[in-house]
């Protein structure tokens, strides 16, 4: 008949490696059929139920106590393993090749001042403290600890920002600064490709593969997977990215995120837009919206990325070539900034809107992608607007757009006469059922609209793109004839029209370029990484693998992980 | 001095085509500046009064009033314009070469019973009453009105699905059957592709970008905007898809939608598997599950969309060889069906939930794509199962699964003990940080739950994505070798292994095969085109223009468009 036997050990700390080793070299004794080893917690008492390792005595552990258990084949044998805690436990500390360990972060930081990373990765309660610490002293910080709460992220990164520094994490699996591995790394070839990810095995499964096909990576940055929620604003993706962009090595970037707050990547793709070579961006599970624009190339799968990049890579080049060709801006009055688009069809205006994304901070619409950019009277544009004619509201007791231009072509009076109005689309849909002559009473809107903008100094670009084929009873070839007649640019779909649109709004709102945090100095990615470590042995072990320096700093939980002295300590510092 | 004038029309009923040509006619008499014409809707009054057209008499006009205004160089100009509207409205009475219009659906289904398809595009409010009745005479309706309600919607779909019956729309703007296009309709060559679209100028779009191409369309079903919503379930397309599917014609097809409903484009895209000729999808703005899963190829816009599916049916064969290579589903016990993924990094497991998609209905997890597919208990597995075992819930005071194999080991055994599982899928990732020996920990808990199944009766497929470099610490080579030793398959990539495992549980769930419809019958497709046309008289003249036999009825709002004898007609009728 098994016996099991517990042991509580009240507001006892260990690191979780040192529990673990424990729990196996107990299951390991004589006698002994199975043992666990954790932190009291609700969760980790529910996984020792499940192994039938759950006496009424480690029931009644707090979270902040440690937990032994032991099933033996008799109680004498699980009696003599749970005497032989204390044994195992100081067996369990581990042998670094380090006389003396500071037992504070400043220390350790005077012992090694050229270290220029603090990796931290003590029990998530503690760890933003620690963070905080490390920041002070001017130290980027690697934050592998989880559990960190979110305005605690928020504060850190912001302080960090401020300063210069990094702030990879909270829940940063992964990086390679330099060639060294932080925290779960693998051992990858150096090469051509820099990596931003706020998905840890997305990086270490982008960068293993690049490594597989023959290429290697310059630097991999992690940011932690809340980076580039609303609260955070990808602080330390617009760093990294922004370090990669600098970076002369660095040919191709690749982006890796889970869905990201829309308007987050909607600011970190504009700002990747500016990076001067081409950047692969997979934010797994978020549709993309197109597969290029300019030089943002969208992915599905990891493994895809990781292809994309290597293939980038390796064309002549590499970066330079991305950028697309200028538009020419010349010819705006000041304060013509705005994209109107006037559609008939709402798939094409849907489309328009996907793809501005990608140029135009926000667009308005009637319909627009999310709400906050709905247009307060659809009769009324604001800011960059793109509107479609067909939505039911317009077409009550009313022929659908594609039959009736008039309200188009008032519309169109209107937006051109508006000085803050650069820029006009529409689509013109040839076919059965639609108007049997749509550019020509389109086009003399549009050249007069142009007259009329010309005259007050203005240059009224119109894109119209063109949905038709030669067999279409209007005659395709003459509605186009009669479009360009007028001054406008052709394109048959509304990919083509963004691609020449897009550009050219960038061109004249420059305005638009984003708020970028204080650079962080290239130095970090080219000076040989030294490291302080606090928590995790095995990260300083794996360091000292790679030949990096570095110092583990013997961390104790303030106050013995007592919550009410520690709460005291707190109120004495007054913080 | 300019001046204007309105008339008011109480409930007078008019096509909006007339509308339009009274509004033009009158802009065009001497003396007249400008000329709305419109029903008294709030929206029409806001456009007239943009274009300076709103008079206090007209501001106090009904929706069902009709709003005559004229804005004249002076009061007598304006006068005599509004005195000529009875005689412009006569004119603008459409000669067809029709000499006898019936009044009802009924008599002109009587003098063309060879018409299979109503075109419906009298006012929203009386649309789903025409297509009911449409639906009784046992035709197929393409309603173009748009304003018809979501339950209107659903309830003639479900009518039409339990007939056989197509209703595509409302809201339908263009459809090509049988090289017959109704609605708005580009003149496109025919050729190898079908379309189902529930994006109108998305289809517009993609099929002149075909025509463009050089190739061309068997048929192009349009479904109206909404039939992708949960509510409606996606009848139209899955109605479509069934028909071009078995159309042996069509060699490729596209999909086209504005972004579906998840649980819709899930369903939607599991009967497009079946489909055994290759889709190409644009769910427009939809994150995408990967660039092909097996039969299925996503594409991000309409452009490529066209030119994917033309690349498509250029290969040799077309359909036939998309098929992939079935998995060998022998050897498992009846009942054994599920998958449990055992992750310890969150974004392998994340893309793992992604790619799953394609080819398993409901994946549960501890970090689900959706919080309906939650796990109760992230200890207990239920049906497919995902767990991420390095979300904050396993790693409080416990080293992450990345360096501790116990908990994983634990569940492995667990999840291989219950006879509903038939496949094991775990990520192993290597590198500096993590355990320096997964496989030496795993292999035999692998081997051991192989073995044990295999006593049972059962077969137990592991499969292991292993994430690592020849450079790692852990030797890449022995790790993947022990692996497979012990009876696993190694991917190096999710997206590899979801590839393999994908279809294998496809094929020991017989049971997923979607609902489907009563199959249209594929005459729909291949007898020539006869219509019956309700509303606006220039899709009767389009069909014409096609020589295609058409009928007008002369249709009136019943009651004269009177809401209150309207409903007390209704009560008579006993409905």
């Amino acid at each position: 008949m098994a016996a099991l036997r517990s042991e509580i050990r009240v507001g006892a700390y260990h690191d979780s490696l040192s529990l673990l080793e424990l729990q196996l070299a107990l299951s390991n004794l004589p006698g002994v059929l199975d043992a666990g080893v954790a932190m009291g917690t609700d969760a980790n008492k529910d996984i020792l139920a499940q192994s039938h390792l759950l006496t009424p005595e480690a029931r009644t552990a707090a979270p902040d106590d440690l937990v032994i258990v032991v099933r033996a084949e008799d109680d004498a044998a699980a009696q003599a393993a749970l005497c032989q805690v204390d044994e195992l436990l100081a067996r369990s500390r581990r042998d670094m090749e380090q006389d003396y360990r500071p037992k504070s972060l400043e220390s350790a930081a005077k012992m090694m001042p050229d270290a220029q990373w603090v990796l931290v990765s003590v029990p998530g309660r503690y760890a933003a403290e620690v963070a905080r610490q490390a920041l002070r002293l001017g130290k980027h910080v690697f934050l592998y600890s989880d559990n960190v709460t979110l305005s605690d992220e928020v504060s850190l990164k912001q302080t960090a920002a401020a300063k210069g520094l990094l702030v990879m994490g909270p829940d940063c699996g992964t990086a390679i600064v330099n060639g060294v591995g932080l925290g779960f790394a693998n051992r990858v070839r150096r090469g051509p490709i820099g990596l931003v990810a706020a998905a840890g095995t997305g990086l270490q499964q982008v960068s293993t593969c690049i490594h597989q096909l023959g290429s290697g990576i310059t630097h991999a940055i992690g940011t932690g997977g809340r980076d580039l929620s609303d609260a955070v604003g990808a602080v330390t993706a617009r760093q990294g990215l922004d370090l990669l962009s600098r970076d002369p090595d660095t040919r191709v970037i690749v982006l890796l995120s889970k869905p990201p707050s829309p308007s987050v990547a909607r600011e970190l793709l504009r700002m990747a837009q500016d990076a001067d070579k081409p950047v692969v961006v997979d934010f797994i599970g978020y549709g993309p919206p197109a597969r290029r624009v300019g030089n943002l190339h969208f992915v599905s799968t990891l493994d895809e990325a990781a292809r994309l990049a290597v293939e980038l890579s390796a064309e002549a080049g590499g970066g330079g070539s991305e950028r697309q060709t200028e538009p020419e801006p010349a010819g705006f009055a000041p304060g013509q900034c705005y994209l109107r688009g006037l559609f008939s069809g709402g798939t094409l205006a849907y489309e328009a809107l996907l793809l501005l994304q990608g140029y135009v901070p926000a667009v308005y619409s009637n319909a627009p992608l999310s709400e906050e950019y709905r247009l307060a009277d659809s009769l009324i544009s604001q800011g960059h607007t793109i509107v479609d004619l067909g939505e039911d509201e317009f077409t009550v007791g009313r022929l659908h757009p594609m039959m009736d231009n008039d309200l188009r072509i008032r519309r169109l009076r209107q937006e051109a006469a508006d000085p803050e109005v650069a820029a006009i689309l529409l689509d013109v849909v040839l076919g059965f059922g639609a108007h049997p002559d749509p550019a020509g009473q389109l086009a003399p809107a549009i050249a007069e609209a142009r007259a009329r903008a010309q005259e007050a100094g203005r240059r009224m670009e119109v894109v119209a793109i063109v949905v038709g084929t030669d067999e279409d009873p209007q005659d395709l070839g003459t509605q186009v004839l009669r479009l360009e007649q007028a001054g406008a640019r052709v394109e048959t779909s509304t990919d083509a029209a963004v691609q020449y649109i897009g550009p050219l709004l960038q061109a004249i709102n420059p305005n638009l370029a984003t708020s970028r945090p204080v650079s962080v100095d290239l130095s970090v990615l080219h000076r040989p990484v030294a490291v302080i470590n606090v928590g995790l042995e095995s990260f300083a072990e794996s360091l000292a693998a790679q030949d990096v320096p570095v110092i583990q700093v013997e961390w104790r939980p303030p106050a013995g992980g007592n919550e009410r002295l520690m709460a005291i300590l707190e109120k004495m510092k007054g913080k």
